[in-house]
């Protein structure tokens, strides 16, 4: 627990509940976590849920911005709420009036200071991707299909340098503009079943694309367009233009956030 | 291999190929199997792209109609075509035009008298139910979610006594015509994994309905709204208004067909 520092927002928490969220949704139909005025995305949504239940207009604080199309097993989010509905009714509250693509898979309440994004010590991904020449249609929705062969030893080498702390300035979208590039990667796996490949990466932060454009650049790795060579020395290059394609947003779920 | 009659059909199969298909597709968007001239349907849109690529007006052959909503890995087609096109550049053209939740997972050429439907030994369908209290959004279209407390046991024991040959007119939709409502299951067994229950239903055929109505009377012997006494009377007592309610239809997956 950090102590808390005296202002409006830790006034007001004192007085309210703070309310923990873990969400699951199909990204698919959604622009993103991020509420947009013209777009529906799940902090969107969800605010509009909460307003109905508590009659009061809050923007919960999500572990983190989620792109368009992608999916989520363990999304959490925070809200601090005067409202004296339990958690356990909130959840039946929320899930009745959130579409059936968007669930809340836990409410409990929090202690005070608890902070979904600056509370998280880390985060786990999952890339899919599907090998096969034919992309089964109970997968579209969740795989990349990248039907070119590869190698899963490279691929597993490369995935392996990746943990660690380093500068993923390269992996980073081009038009973010985090200062600090730098984040520890605690591990990146990779599991194969069958056609299926899932890549594991748990971290303590990631930039901006920086899981799609990992995955992107490791299939390079298989594929032999990117050596090994030239792989490791893409920590120090600092340069987007040397790594790999940005995977599609379908194929990545965060699948937990560590507290 | 059958004697083969004498017969247009025949003459017709004498100065082409037989090609057979084995096809998955998720049935979401899609009125069924069955060809009709306002809706879409998996065959109507495969007529449509064979006639494309072959230039013939074909209606291919399904090993049998799935419902409105109900998905497939591995339904069977044939049909007869002049084209001189390889199975596989038949595939990978069909595929190219087809949407991607249908794929056609195999071509190849088919003895003259092979018929998807009247061929066929067996099928094997998949119904699938989620019991817990939410439904996760990856698996909205594909699990029936049934959030009751079931007796498992009752509902393992029920399920064996569909094993066999049986009258099945309790458990074939009212409407139905079949005169012949006598099938044999060959094996039907249930699997839970965490919430996940799936029950796999091997047959030699199945009345309209069939395996909806079976996984719907199967729920309510496990609820108790229907006694192990009173299941046992369904195949006798032949009326549908006894058995339990009708599954909906995206729990069901056709998973493979026997020959």
């Amino acid at each position: 627990m950090q102590d808390r520092k005296p202002g409006d927002k830790t006034r007001q928490s004192l007085s309210k509940r703070n309310i923990r969220l873990t969400i699951a949704f199909d990204g698919t139909a959604y622009h993103g976590w991020q509420i947009q005025s013209d777009s529906a995305t799940v902090q969107g949504l969800l605010s509009g849920a909460i307003a109905k239940i508590t009659g009061e207009n809050v923007t919960p604080t999500g572990s983190g911005r989620t792109d368009a199309g992608t999916h989520a097993r363990g999304l959490v989010a925070n809200f601090y709420t005067g409202s004296s509905l339990s958690p356990k009714k909130m959840l039946r509250a929320l899930n009745s009036l959130l579409p059936r693509d968007i669930r809340i898979l836990s409410a409990r309440q929090a202690s005070r200071d608890f902070h979904a994004r600056k509370s998280a010590l880390s985060k786990i991904y999952r890339y899919r991707i599907y090998l096969g020449p034919i992309l089964p249609p109970c997968l579209i929705r969740e795989y990349f299909h990248y039907p070119l062969p590869v190698d899963l030893g490279k691929m597993a080498r490369a995935a392996r340098l990746f943990e660690g702390e380093h500068d993923f300035a390269s992996f980073a979208k081009t038009s973010a503009s985090d200062s600090n590039t730098i984040r520890r990667i605690l591990r990146f796996t990779l599991q194969k079943q069958g056609h299926r490949l899932s890549l594991t990466v748990e971290g303590n932060g990631f930039l901006h694309h920086m899981v799609r454009n990992m995955a992107g650049t490791l299939l390079e790795v298989g594929r032999g367009s990117i050596s090994m060579k030239d792989f490791e020395g893409l920590f120090e290059k600092r340069d987007r233009k040397l790594a790999g394609f940005t995977a599609p947003a379908h194929g990545l779920v965060l699948l937990k956030v560590k507290y």
